[in-house]
């Protein structure tokens, strides 16, 4: 059997505190004194200090930062160790010696565009490390709600041929012979799909050519989107309302240790129930020209109007009833005030800003290809969106959630690339 | 309140089979009779017959199929009835008027490439429900298998600039004024992330630029990939044969109606439990010389060999020790025998072929660069990925599983695309 196999989890071991085991990780830190040598192990579950008698292990002494180690030895508690507990290591059985490795602290505090091109490694990092475990859990909890909500998860294309909002800042595929389109949205699919399933939902990338390098765009991001038959903006905001705070309530749950190594304060996270503050698009540019915004009914809600609206809320805002011309023309008119359409957004509080875009869809043909018209488009590029009125179409919205900007929110980070492991922008594609 | 508001789906008033309820739906079949007009509406739970006095609801007799209805009256108990139970409406409380719907019995049974156009309004049908139903079922069960078994989700870039295998068929994208390509595999970026979280799967698109049309091959494609650190092949095999037969275990449970709708035969499902059989390459290649193949040691088993293979076996087989020039360059060569490596195939039975492949990765800095000499590749293209290996690295082990293969074979399907709601091959992108 090889040395690993017999190892448990430092986690486990830090539990137990007394007793023989063979633990296995990368060194985390080291420190060698006069007699003895200091290693912090780290694995997925947590680190642990190992003393190792500078006599018996010379050959270790050298050892660079993240080599590998499969050691026993016995427990003993420690109070001055992390997790009150340390491993005198009787022997080592296995150990891969690391080059000496490119990233200390200093290169941490200096360069965050040193820590994109070693991202392969900094990944490592006990700080990215917290900020996946929180991700999985923000992805988990999504797909946990929609499931017990009855919603099927389904799988729209990635190449597409129309886009959902003009085709300004689609990336162009060589396909073959011929052009096709990496989609920004499932939407439409998802309208097809509720004639069948009724409540669906997918968890997909979606792609943006996003020129400009913001705290808030990547040039891909995974995105949650779901449509409901039979249903209207209202019912839209309570499915918002209610996957955001099971999210939330998920990672207060399960990733208390994690935010706590980030240093996020969880209280705003703890007024995330529902329901949100319902704020309509009248009423914030009301509160955005008290706060000197140059904003006129009509215009449109940017990213630092946005920002100044939820940093005034402890928790999400619903904003509601955006004027017909800001929106895209799918929207479904309000019928009692057709000036404005059945759309919301959710903003994030604390300044984060727009995390879901979601409202009634038109549902009747004519409405559609009229607005169609009105917006200066073809209809005959959307002929299999109109065709799905054509039939037995019934009244139906749905939303599209940013997860890596929900991520970031409750991580509390400055920048969306800090919460994907791999996040490409205008000027990163590798590694 | 809105009328469709009050519906209770279908499946409840089967089941309750009595009393007054409000129903909505679509019209999947009609006959006017003489006095009455009967119905067969359509939701995502089910189907139940319609019975309306053609006197009071003269105006419906010209529905067509599809249109949407929301109706109120008395349940029947009516053994005749598809479910047992009827409907005697009483009010007709809204109703979308469709145009004459294109789909027809006729259409089914000429023309696939038919249904491909019309593919937005085909995944109405039932079939398409009862495979998407099952499609949902599978989604679902691989993330519970891995999440139940300590794996973290993560969500490696879709954007790369190099190739996992060659790049000969690599989707081009037009980056900003740059190309790059489309991922065809998330290995590399798995193989960096157990450093940190030890065990990691993702589902997620890959692409592959395949220019022909076969049963098994569409461009995107949902793939389930997963890595394990400190793990040598048979930790993967355990893994992949544990995916495999939980989601078996998932929809045998769950999704026995809609497996009886498609007409699976489910004795084979019911066999998928492990250990499954283990095959090396080696016998392989002489069952496949004793059934007549032209096949030598060291050549590839390609399509219709998979399918040979497959057909002999009531259950999925692992296909193990394959040569190393047929497998890619970061297999690991087993030590005891350098001319095979550590790389394995699961193939699915029935002539299904393989849905997973796999393997211990080469962990050693210097192995994997003198392999990408030997493969006549240039080690500076696979900078970052050498790097995980410079510093501690650790054996490891990981697979990718095709999901759409995978339900390909739970429903008994013929071609991949039928398991897709909207596949992509060389000639279709739309819609
Ligand atoms: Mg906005
Ligand atoms: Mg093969």
């Amino acid at each position: 059997m090889e040395p690993y196999k017999a190892a448990i989890p430092i986690q486990e071991a830090l539990r137990r505190g007394e007793g023989k085991v063979t633990l296995r990780g990368w060194i985390h830190r080291k420190r060698v004194l006069k007699e003895k040598i200091f290693i912090l192990l780290r694995d997925s579950t947590g680190v642990i200090q190992l003393v190792l008698p500078r006599d018996k292990f010379k050959d270790l002494e050298d050892l660079n930062l993240e080599s590998a180690l499969v050691v026993t030895g016995a427990l003993v508690k420690e109070p001055r160790a992390p997790g009150g507990v340390e491993m005198h290591v009787e022997s080592v059985d296995w150990v891969y010696r690391g080059e000496p490795y490119p990233i200390n602290e200093d290169a941490v505090a200096a360069d965050s565009e040193y820590l994109l091109d070693v991202r392969h490694l900094w990944i490592r990092s006990r700080k990215m490390q917290a900020v996946l475990k929180i991700r999985h859990t923000v992805f988990g909890a999504i797909h946990e709600y929609f499931r017990k909500n009855g919603f099927y998860e389904v799988h729209p294309p990635m190449f597409i041929t129309a886009a959902v909002e003009g085709g300004a800042t689609l990336f162009k595929v060589q396909y073959f012979d011929k052009i096709v389109y990496l989609t920004q949205s499932s939407q439409f699919y998802l309208e097809a799909l509720i004639y069948g399933l009724e409540k669906v939902y997918t968890i997909a990338p979606s792609f943006r050519a996003e020129p400009s390098r913001t705290r808030r765009h990547l040039t891909e991001f995974w995105h949650a989107e779901m449509e409901i038959a039979w249903a209207g903006m209202e019912d839209a905001v309570l499915v918002g309302e209610g996957v955001i705070s099971h999210v939330v309530e998920k990672v207060l749950d399960e990733r208390q240790e994690e935010l706590r190594l980030l240093g996020r304060r969880i209280e705003p996270l703890e007024k995330a129930k529902p329901p949100f503050y319902r704020v309509s698009y009248d009423e914030a540019v009301d509160i955005l020209q008290k706060k000197g915004f140059k904003i006129g009914w009509g215009d449109d809600i940017g990213a630092d109007e946005e920002r100044a609206l939820s940093q005034d809320f402890d928790k999400p805002i619903v904003l509601y009833g955006f004027p017909e011309k800001v929106k895209a023309f799918y929207h479904r008119n309000n019928p009692r005030r057709p000036e404005v359409t059945l759309s919301f957004d959710v903003l994030l509080p604390e300044g984060y800003g727009e995390v879901i875009g979601g409202g009634e869809r038109i549902y009747q043909a004519e409405e559609l290809i009229e607005k169609i018209k009105r917006f200066g488009l073809n209809p005959q590029d959307y002929w299999w969106y109109i065709d799905l009125r054509r039939y037995g179409s019934v009244p139906h919205s749905g939303f599209g959630l940013g997860v890596d900007r929900l991520t970031m929110w409750i991580v509390g980070a400055d920048h969306i690339r800090d919460v994907v492991p791999f996040p490409r922008d205008v000027r990163r594609t590798a590694p």
